[in-house]
């Protein structure tokens, strides 16, 4: 039932798992106010949507559900559920699953801090440092799954040992959000001030949404609203 | 797309519109802990989700939405509101609709103030004073209904106008929930001390509810909690 | 400890009941981002929840509070609980209380309904029609609060007795919000196309705010978002 | 302003910042049903709040609210972060702030993994392996500190190079939660099935509620519900 998985980064991926309705919801559930309904999604209805985008009735945008099957790494994951309105998320446990090796982010090319924006980045570092910062990378994570599985032949616990875990550990998750939420989600994320990793994300996000409810989701990131 | 109706009191109805999920659905949200997913229900799955329910791990109820049309009285609808998490309501608006006549509740019997329970009733008024009840409600909403057409006649905005409705007047709902707020909406209103008609409404809810996520409706109901 | 009592309409009132933080509220909560914290509210903190406001950085306006004591008509809280995300209401119940004569809106002046905007209202009345629409009106809800009183006599419990009263009863609330959801609020219904009732409260809501977050308020209502 | 703070775990707090309201706060949103208030709890309102709790009744404790800044380990505020339901949090960012060195969390003693049940632990590990796993433990959060200083001292900008970081790293947080919310997130993380460390930060925040709240608290743990 699950469609294919969209590759996002170097281990990560987004697909959906189940949805409901489509762009008509949002009519229908706009048109009860006028004590209508339609079968088929007309050549105004369009227009209509726009209006409610524009407008911030975005209540009918709230009567979809979409289901996504995520894994990301954990930091990116920490960004994403700041999106907590009208999202719900399950998540792996590490107090269940073992974490397997090898599961944890590599990034393609490290970006130099940002000299303005305090919170961002910009460009590569220099390439003099490129090598030994991957080095650098790798023997940490490596060293942290090292040290995890040890700990846990040592008997510690799984709740504990994963303590150890890097933030860059992939992890999976099942999110459940309405159409509005999606949307908000993906204006903040795709933006060029978020995470370069999480606009990724955002990316796929949108490219699993948009076949499902084209005409909303085009009004509500048109809006910049909602 | 829509099935059929399920009349409820004198003139209203609720009816499936949309649902995303079915019980496979909670197992798989919560089997994402281990690291699992299944493409069928299988026999051991009830069991978890009686664990899930009994021990308030409600998350994997809400990886699930349905969206019901209910057509009920505004008095009904004001009780309805009140189960907000995790609710969406779009509902007719009597600013855009002219209400049309004789789409007033009218009660099959009117029950007496209960003697303890302060917001309670009990059996039915006295026989001697059933037809005078009956006429001075009909009197009541039919005079408000003239009244409103009066008002519109004279040019009064419909917005205005519809103050003078009453509130056993019917409006309709689009309401988009989880099986979690569906659950928790059957289980508060289904019981004894909601109002009689309310939990009507509530009886058919769960009608259109329990074929969809028959293993997750019971075990929320099981539990009282949630 | 509440406040004095805000007019609104011919017999309602805002009033604030209790509060949590300040404007310095706000700057503490974006300022954990950066792991400090301030005694004081200083002169660049208002550029920092502009740029807040202005970046849909919302989650600070949220570690604010404010509780709200409304007397309004019905129908002007059926429109105020569409407002449902981040809000609470508590309101007086028609199963328990027996609502007081004379406790219903009635409007200063009757206006026309709008040409062009279909849910919209436009200057007055024909003067012609002005003295009958009054007494149409008053006649409606006259007779529908006499006819309650006697349904109530006839030993009609209170919760199907009401199902005659009008929309144009008063109720009274109490509503929880933080300055974000109370933000959202008054910059919604203190629109022109909201109904000229509800923006009377909008204005209310705005003059009970302001005064204890006017830096945040201020910023949101700018900013258009949120 | 703010509380002293109550320690827990080895580097960590909760301490109140702000708060609104009292128990009276939730009598007085209960009696609003009533079109009652009062200025002072009077006895017979620690029966009225018992009731509210046994019975569902729990938006009256939702019209209150706290604010907690709170320091803990990341894996900690990953599972405090599932409860979202009218919870607000902000967070230190990784992207604007350097980690300090040290800033982990040790444990002051190794669990054993559970046999029976998957997800717990129980006693301690053998004595035999318990300086090797400390010392093993301290490695690996050491070494991914110096790896994450390398990463930054070679040019890496902040938001890649915490990925290093490890899940036992503390963050700080700002939480503004209801009453009710306080009380669902120690009611299920002060039981014995929750993992030990969060159970500390339920007892610290209990500490905190129960000053303030008591009788509000008190009925919410003991039904059970909510």
């Amino acid at each position: 039932m699950a469609s294919p998985e969209i590759r996002v980064l170097d281990k990560g991926f987004v697909r959906l798992i189940d949805h409901m309705g489509s762009d008509l919801s949002v009519v229908n559930a706009a048109r009860v106010s006028f004590g209508k309904r339609r079968e088929a999604f007309e050549e105004g209805d369009a227009k209509l949507i726009g209006y409610l985008a524009e407008h911030e009735h975005t209540s009918p945008f709230r009567h979809t559900a979409l289901t996504l099957h995520v894994k990301a790494p954990i930091f990116v994951f920490r960004q994403w559920m700041k999106h907590r309105i009208g999202s719900e998320f399950n998540e792996i446990s590490g107090r269940y699953v073992e974490f397997p090796e090898d599961e944890f982010f590599v990034p393609a090319a490290f970006r130099r801090q940002a000299k303005v924006n305090k919170q961002g980045s910009e460009g590569e570092i220099d390439e003099t440092g490129r090598a030994r910062a991957m080095e650098s990378y790798l023997e940490s994570c490596r060293g942290a799954v090292a040290h995890y599985k040890e700990l846990l032949s040592l008997g510690v616990c799984r709740e504990q040992a994963r303590c150890v875990l890097p933030l860059g550990l992939y992890s999976e998750v099942y999110w459940t959000v309405s159409l509005q939420a999606a949307a908000h989600f993906i204006r903040l994320r795709a933006d060029s001030h978020a995470q370069w990793e999480i606009q990724q994300y955002a990316a796929a996000v949108r490219s699993v949404v948009e076949p499902i409810y084209p005409v909303g989701l085009k009004a509500l990131l048109t809006s910049g609203k909602g």
